[in-house]
């Protein structure tokens, strides 16, 4: 009954000596970014720096989404029964599932069945039609696309835009801008959402859609965290939290300084 | 007992239109870097570019350390019984806690109480040893020095070389490398460990100790994943996980292309 | 580096033979109650007939609170987004803390302060008065004592009386009741809440106060897997559950069959 | 976007009544066993006395099982950490899954099929049969049964001797015992566990299969926090937990006395 022995490639850990799939740590800090890192450590290969930039905006994309997501919501109501920030961070990622923040996975797995029919020489209009029709047959809602707030995702076009200037939109991207496209054709128009966007551009970098989830807390775990600094700093212990009921009171409308 | 309102500073949402401390996110992405970002979420203003490069690198040096730590212990052990990769991330922020990842809160109340006594006028000297003595009476372990495997945290080093760089090494700083020259000259020399060296510049930069241990588990979620990634991938499920038993067959020591 | 053996005195397991403290489970399945067998992996003794019913008693004081308490949100609210039961009930574990749930074990810990001086000759009510007195000099509120919604708990009488009953009503059960009756006597009346009554049971039952807090989890978590069935099955996914809005539809009041 | 109203049958709260399915909490306390609470809190109905004491059975039989299982693991080594005692019972929950716990729900929908099929008309036999070669087919390893250490689960056995005396053994139970004796037969003979046993007699009992894993959860918390106990009460914080080198040392083998 004795274990038998198993490797791992991501870290090697040596008395004063730090690897990550082969870099030393300490020289991959200052040079690479967090971004850069995080592919780094999944992938195993750091990415050209136009995918690195492109990791970091999408992180940038998820950070926080103010009170109303129900993770966030679990992340503020374990803060105000006392619990400690870890605590508070693992409700939040405990809220991330199918219906709140797994629709990237769902995505994913959705644009790679389209991406494939691309790239086996179908047109994306007429894959994204099929796809529709797939998903309506099956009686599933489209992963991805459709917001609760909003009608049309500023996150998303930027995102793609990015996913361009980085020569990384690929078949899963052109999907994507398909069936929004026969969205808005069939009269009943539906944004691509962030987590769509997310999906349609890790798709195309060829990240597993196992992983998707796991990208999303960790973009919005920051966020987590200043919801629960805030709820400590501003808010009584035991507080029946009515999202409904909360106001924005930070700074007001501002442009970002070029630079 | 109908619920008051209340507000949140954070972010702000109105139909198509997130606001992140005031900031258009669609602007953020692809203009600042994550960790400028996450500055920017916890801080209420973004960072200067310097301080920004240092958030990230700061999140480069917690991204992983291999297999060892209790917390990827937990995420493994989760992954082989079949958790979906949240329920794993959860349950590696659960083991972030005093004795694992706490060091950095801990570390930084001490530094805070030495920072203000170099403030008031001390040498970061005298001040070192005053907390030393403190400390060994209080009969508590110094937060953030010594490490079980490494004996000169390379992680460290190069954290503070990049403070210096980027003017952000102050009296916390000053105080983290009066206790290793006060420890050294004690004959029981210990290094600053990578918790130590973050509590130290983390409390230059003017971060609350509360946030510090979720700023660990932000960065090292990315770890985390990839462990499960390859937990998943390489492993049968249910399986014993004994640490001692995993040899490292990643790519081999390589130099990070000069960029 | 190896590690060294240690030793478990909870459960022994050996091919077809598991005993607990002791005893083969299998015989202790259909002869002790449930809440004889926690007593005895908690304790590692059985308890005698008397205490083990009151166990289950305080077991059963524990199983549900309808919707409104955090943890049972953040149960609920775990569910919409589509996580699976485990980590539903996880989720409302963190939410069991100092401000919820978290009362019993701080009020152990204060009737414990009382029980040792009722039992070195001093008046359960003087030791009332000069613990209300301590309290409000450090600025605490009286954990254990009133409630939110009930100004008369009706569990917290009950479980007096069956205390009482058992012979199990020592010096805590005695502070607690002497601070109700001052309270009442200083024109501030409080009710001692579900959470005193157990503290102050548990306490003379001789549990150590940092187990208080896994008690009521323990008998909670039966609650909470009828919030998530229900949940489940008669609601949408990703809702905003406002409690306020909930309304009860069970069963009308009915009287206990005698048995 | 305002939440319409909703409706919860579980629990009914007003000012000093709490009335669980319809019964007053205090009335319950003293009266009903905790193993009836639960059938009641889960089924909105008593159940007969018999049917009680087989509740509290299956809840004595899933107490504890030592340090191996992988969700004690986590425990432990959640508890080594420095968490707190709610966020080790969450750790621990959230390593029950597919791979471990969950053999219940899998082996309840497994026995639903073949009840089904008992009903209407097949000898338990001939279903057993067809099961067994219905999962080799689709490549599954029968849920249920074998077990890593014992080849043969005495606290199977002994419940369903108890749900036979209850008069709750149904086709479920047939099922699976046809199931064993077909093992047998096969000459690779495999016990039906103890999680196997459990799902009979809660498949025979009317439960939903989707509750299986929260049931084991509940009943396992028990050991959990004696677990926790002795980790805080007996080890060094931030060990290296390795099952493997644990022995016991607790009480001798003992018999339960008669009562």
């Amino acid at each position: 009954m004795a274990e038998k022995g198993w490797a791992s490639a991501v870290t090697s850990i040596a008395p004063n000596e730090i690897r990550v799939r082969g870099y030393r740590l300490e020289e991959l800090m200052g040079r690479v970014s967090f971004g850069e890192a995080v592919y780094l450590v999944l992938r195993g290969e750091l990415p050209g720096a136009a995918v690195g930039s492109l990791m970091e905006a999408m992180l940038v994309a998820s950070i926080d989404h103010g009170v109303t997501p129900p993770s966030t919501l679990s992340v503020r109501n374990a803060a105000t029964t006392g619990a400690p920030l870890n605590a508070c961070i693992a409700a939040g990622a405990l809220a991330v599932n199918r219906h709140h923040g797994g629709a990237v996975e769902d995505c994913m797995r959705l644009l790679a069945r389209g991406a494939a029919r691309v790239q086996a020489g179908e047109s994306a209009g007429a894959v994204a039609q099929a796809l529709m029709a797939e998903e309506k047959t099956a009686g599933r809602r489209l992963p991805g696309f459709g917001h609760r707030i909003h009608t049309d995702d500023p996150r998303s076009h930027r995102l793609l835009v990015l996913a361009r200037q980085a020569g990384a939109a690929g078949p899963s991207v052109a999907v994507a801008e398909a069936i929004v496209a026969a969205l808005a054709a069939s009269g009943k128009p539906l944004p691509l959402n962030v987590d769509g966007a997310i999906a349609a551009v890790l798709a195309d970098l060829g990240f597993a859609p196992e992983l998707a989830n796991g990208f999303f807390i960790l973009a919005r775990t920051a966020g987590w965290i200043a919801q629960v600094a805030e709820e400590l700093g501003r808010e009584k212990p035991m507080r029946r939290i009515d999202q409904q009921a909360c106001t924005y009171d930070g700074p007001a409308p501002r442009e970002l300084p070029s630079r």
